[in-house]
């Protein structure tokens, strides 16, 4: 059995996860589901990508990807399924799946057009009940991705910074920059909003400086993050995602 | 193998949904169990009612519905079973299905009296856990639901107003009315706090006016909505739930 | 099947509770996953331990519990598997399984230490999903808790206060106390910040008061919490958790 995970900016207050949940199961009433988050700030499409790429990997070989943030919903943006590192992956074609077309460069991806797999009628509004659910559930049964359409080579990609900054800024208040170990070799500080950052830890509650100080650390990611023991280091360094960092 | 989904006023910090969920695998161990929702606004019966008919209709036939918004909880309020439109619902009888009674008139209510299937000893502050789960619990397991007690045949209902006005503010902002496309058929446009609203799109993104100007969708949820491209049409309009507004 | 239960502090809008999904189902395809909640304040052990207290026993013999609440994460704090009444416990040594112990005095408790079962490599800030998930998923399977290391006989408690004290505000702002039915025997009044608590009740919505008064009532986790009808008894009370209370 295929797990199908769940990624959006819908919230949990609402009808819409439900309703999508209750799609699958129309589908089949076997599935296995399993929220990833719902939070994904509204129509943020980067900070969509940002998550799945962390959270998807975890998950068993063949797992089943549903990221819906979708603010061009009903017009002519794509939908599409994707096979990428063993795993699947089935939203909107907006540029969500970007970090997972960059990790894997033999991804295959293909148009959603097969009708057929839609719960009808088919709304404007709501694709991850009506296009993205259902798919997934058909999936989940077996069905092969490219019975969903025609393949798509120039699926839609975001504009990646090559530059360093903050990609992320979790719940505790770390820092998540989008430097990578590789990226990182031949530096040992990096400054960021004007505070030299020369100290690196390997798990949060290292006592090797000072009380407040902000420390460098891998993240569970793979991406370098700052942090601070028991507080937030956005908060103390006054960052925001998007905020350039520099190595030095 | 039915569903059972989970639609309360609970959050989701405390121990209350955990324990409602323990409570139906003690019964039935094979349960699947969705949750819709435990953000309805405390005690907010009429919220819990609109979420519940807008969610419950994607999920397969067969499925049970648990919606716990029980202010009376421990009072002489009935609990109820509900069979309607090939779903079956348990909760308070204290309106929470009044949609579900309209849409479906061929209805049947039964009042949950049969001790033997609660969870004991019975709380008189948590009915979630040892009344309405254990039910749950043991439909999905094949008891029938004249199982639990009589039939009911005067269920609460709520006061469901019969002029337009605004039942639902979504995560985006968007406003949702209670007008059905029956109600709108002789309309063309509708008056929002004393905003003019004549544009209809077929999706969000549509451009069909100028940034920020107020439209008309028909949302997925069967109701009319109005909406922003990219923002809170509640903000810009200044309305909350319960306003009215005019169509001409 | 055993069900594996989650209560984390992580939050629901980062990656964090689906990747300990994730590496749970990698384990173990067929695991049922449960959330209690997700929402322990940031590192409040103590939390953690009291919601832990109030949700685990609704759920069936054999149930695995696993809770991070995780400071010490990547430091030297141990991580144990706990059984005790016939429940199972997976997380960090550092109080959050204190009431467990005080409930099972028969308890026993395994350092887990044993490698195979991790997920590799095993980060140092993320043993949500590195240790603790993939443990839980093999217990579910039927590993036996001592084949992950050597038996602890002095696990760490939090030190529980004995004087009467709030120990939790829930949703409703129901101010939930430490006193059980045997510590009240001999009592028939409690004064809470000034004000005099005499009335008691057997269901939130008894009317055996004026509006606004606050009252005593016997909570669905066993212990005496302070109630008003319809509004927060902690914020009428200006309360908070750790405030002590007295008994009359």
């Amino acid at each position: 059995m295929r797990a199908i995970t769940l990624l959006t900016d819908f919230g949990t207050a609402d009808y819409f996860v439900g309703a999508m949940k209750g799609a699958i199961l129309s589908v089949n009433s076997q599935a296995v589901i399993v929220d990833i988050t719902h939070e994904i700030p509204a129509q943020d499409v980067a900070a969509g990508a940002f998550t799945l790429l962390a959270a998807h990997d975890s998950f068993p070989k063949g797992t089943i990807h549903v990221a819906v943030v979708d603010p061009g919903v009903g017009s002519a943006r794509r939908g599409v399924v994707v096979t990428a590192g063993n795993h699947l992956f089935v939203g909107p074609d907006n540029g969500i799946f970007t970090f997972v077309y960059d990790r894997n460069p033999s991804f295959e991806a293909f148009h959603i057009t097969e009708e057929n797999y839609f719960r009808h009628p088919v709304s404007t509004t709501f694709h991850g009940r009506d296009v993205f659910a259902p798919v997934a559930a058909a999936l989940s049964t077996g069905v092969v991705p490219a019975s969903f359409g025609a393949a798509i080579l120039d699926p839609i990609r975001l504009t990646i910074s090559t530059e360093p900054e903050i990609i992320h800024i979790d719940r505790f208040g770390n820092v998540v920059t989008n430097i990578t170990r590789d990226q990182f070799k031949n530096s040992t500080q990096l400054i960021v909003n004007g505070t030299l950052i020369s100290a690196f830890r390997n798990f949060y509650g290292e006592n090797v400086g000072e009380l407040d100080e902000p420390f460098a650390i891998w993240g569970s990611a793979g991406f370098l993050e700052i942090a601070v023991n028991g507080r937030s280091a956005a908060k103390l360094l006054d960052v925001k995602r998007g905020d350039q960092v520099m190595l030095t």
